[in-house]
């Protein structure tokens, strides 16, 4: 029991150091809740283990008053992380320290954008030792790797179920990476990872349940409740791209039909878009769909139906969500241009018109655009998390 | 922070001992990861308080071995609990000890189905009253009276935003009903409160998530996240009926298009059942419904159409919640036989098609028909729990 206890107390203190990136012992106890004695304790080990440090406080404290001169904050130096977002056709990575602090970033392309698990895995090695040797270090010293893929994955172990960046189903993807890396790999859905990164840096710091939505090719969900990614009873986690806005719908990717993707996704649009007078149906579908979005901003009447629609479906599907969790916030993440008419206030206020009225304000809808660096960083921050654990529990065998 | 963990511990050992039934003080130190030490001082106060007794072991213990010669269990007549579920027509009554023994049940009619808060209040201080005189008892003995009531409650302060039982909108029916019966009182959703029944004494009781879906003449829904009510932000909780199933769809009584609610109450059925041949438009609404199903069990293909489509809506909402929420487990509660409809192999099988398919079994869905008294059940435990915790703040004061 005395050794769960220390784990525990081991783990929460150290997540309350990040979090407050420089605190004092005394707070740490008022905090946490662990007694002082233990706080003493547990920061010592904690210090011998080199992961965290004591710096002088900025005002230099005041003994008389009983404010302590030195503060706690996580030691950079004790270990080193990447992030990975794989895109439809590139790689974006982060080199991050034990601190969070960013070291050095790389965006290079994919050979596909469909691979192989031993493909994808060995572009992953390649592009991790370029990013490490930007900053001058190498692949043996980066302690974890945390990637963020589309599809249905199982953080757990990192299993994929399926992904459109891979060409088999079912992978053991995690120990596909870990392997070809050399180093542990952690794997989790890009949208969790986006959630995630909303929760430790971004507009969630301050919400314990918040939904995350992103937008690309396809729409993803990461879910936050009660302060933590909820993953659900078999480990993928939530999905909201799939769940069905009409019975007997358009057909979907997935084989199903009257999924929301089926309704907002490129391809979705493109479907309707040949109608549009002056469309090409012989272009290539970017351009296509860029001129569809054109043609619908000029108010084209066709163009218009084709798109409205969407955003119409996209707020249903939206205000469900609402209904169901009744989140505090809704952070719509994404950084691309093309899907502008999905964050159309008249899609915000469709939103707040179909979820069931109380007398009390509806959750924030907050538009969030960032760029694959970001998602990255939110990979990184899962290995982050999953690095401490190592270390924490590496610690132990040497307990004092 | 003594006084906090003094008060955690004696929360998490009373939660504990409760679900344990009888169980010695070490498994309680093994279980709750308490120190036994503090288990020793904090089941002294809790024996002290008279809230838990010991009991001697069924086979006596074995003192030699190190097994204890008593257990602990919570003290029965340690304190007194009534459940209340509103119903449409009637209100269903349980009171229970300290333990969850059941000592007495009532139920009885409602003057009407929508009343004034105040008339609510009355109509539940006599039946209460009533009840309590069945087991010989008064109520100013009972320590709280828990009510379930269908609608958008905030439990947290017992504020009605609105229900289909009572006349007036925002409502602090808690604050009524509590100077009413001059005792505590505690207000929830009526099928939050059937979850919290599954979840302590049903089909939930080995499931840390899991989805309760009540049917009556609304669509409920209580979920069980963590092992714990999800309440959501603004404290109203889940709500399922109002979830869309089609954009501009029918018309529903909450003054919105297309909810779920619209497609399966008893009133969307009626809407289309007068082209069924042989309906008679004139007979009261309970008898239409009575004909329409019985049309549609004998394969009148208008009627079977009616009844089908509110199947296959129900299973398309249902299927969008196990794609977002991923449970273990489906609890379908109701007691009605007249929705048996929407309980068919046909509408189970048409959600295991429509949730994102991967290669692990999809989430179990079981049928748990009970009645009213089920959910005065869930009522009264609602109360059990909200008792103890006063129970417990009150011993802060004598603390040893």
């Amino acid at each position: 029991m005395a050794v769960l206890q220390r784990e525990y107390g081991r783990r929460a203190l150290l997540q309350q150091i990040r979090l407050s990136g420089r605190i004092p012992r005394i707070e740490l106890a008022d905090k946490t809740g662990i007694s002082r004695a233990t706080v003493t304790t547990i920061t010592a080990e904690l210090l011998q283990s080199g992961l965290i440090e004591e710096v002088p406080r900025a005002d230099g404290g005041d003994a008389r008053r009983g404010r302590p001169r030195v503060d706690l904050k996580i030691r950079g130096a004790a270990r080193l992380v990447a992030g990975v977002k794989i895109s439809q056709h590139r790689l974006s990575l982060v080199l991050l320290d034990f601190e969070g602090s960013q070291l050095a970033t790389l965006e290079t392309d994919l050979p596909a954008p469909v691979l192989s698990p031993q493909q994808m895995a060995e572009a992953i090695r390649t592009a991790v030792a370029r990013l490490a040797e930007t900053a001058g270090r190498s692949v043996e010293e980066v302690s974890g790797v945390g990637v963020g893929i589309a599809g249905l994955v199982e953080a757990g172990d990192g299993f994929v179920h399926w992904s459109p960046s891979l060409t088999d189903r079912n992978v053991q993807f995690g120990a596909v990476l870990a392997a070809e890396l050399g180093r542990p790999a952690f794997v989790d859905n890009d949208a969790n990872l986006v959630a995630e990164a909303e929760r430790l840096f971004g507009l969630g710091q301050s919400q314990s349940d918040f939904i995350v939505i992103t937008i690309e090719s396809g729409v993803g969900m990461g879910l936050v409740l009660g302060g933590e990614l909820y993953r659900g009873s078999r480990g993928c986690g939530a999905e909201f791209g799939h769940t069905k806005v009409h019975l007997d719908g358009a057909l979907c990717r997935c084989g199903q039909r009257g999924c929301l993707e089926a309704y907002v996704a490129d391809y979705a649009l493109l479907r309707e878009a040949a109608i549009v007078p002056g469309a090409d149906p012989t272009a290539e579908p970017a351009k296509r769909l860029e001129a569809l979005l054109k043609a619908a901003r000029s108010g084209e009447p066709a163009a218009k139906s084709i798109v409205d629609r969407a955003g119409r479906m996209f707020a249903m599907g939206l205000a469900n969500l609402v209904n169901i969790f009744d989140p505090a916030l809704i952070i719509l993440a994404g950084e691309q241009m093309q899907f502008d008419h999905l964050y159309a206030d008249t899609v915000l206020g469709a939103i707040r018109t179909s979820i069931v009225q109380v007398d009390k304000p509806p959750p924030e809808v907050v538009i969030h655009k960032w760029g694959d660096l970001m998602w990255a960083r939110g990979a990184a921050a899962y290995a982050l998390d999953q690095v401490s654990d190592l270390a924490l529990a590496e610690m132990g065998d040497h307990a004092a």
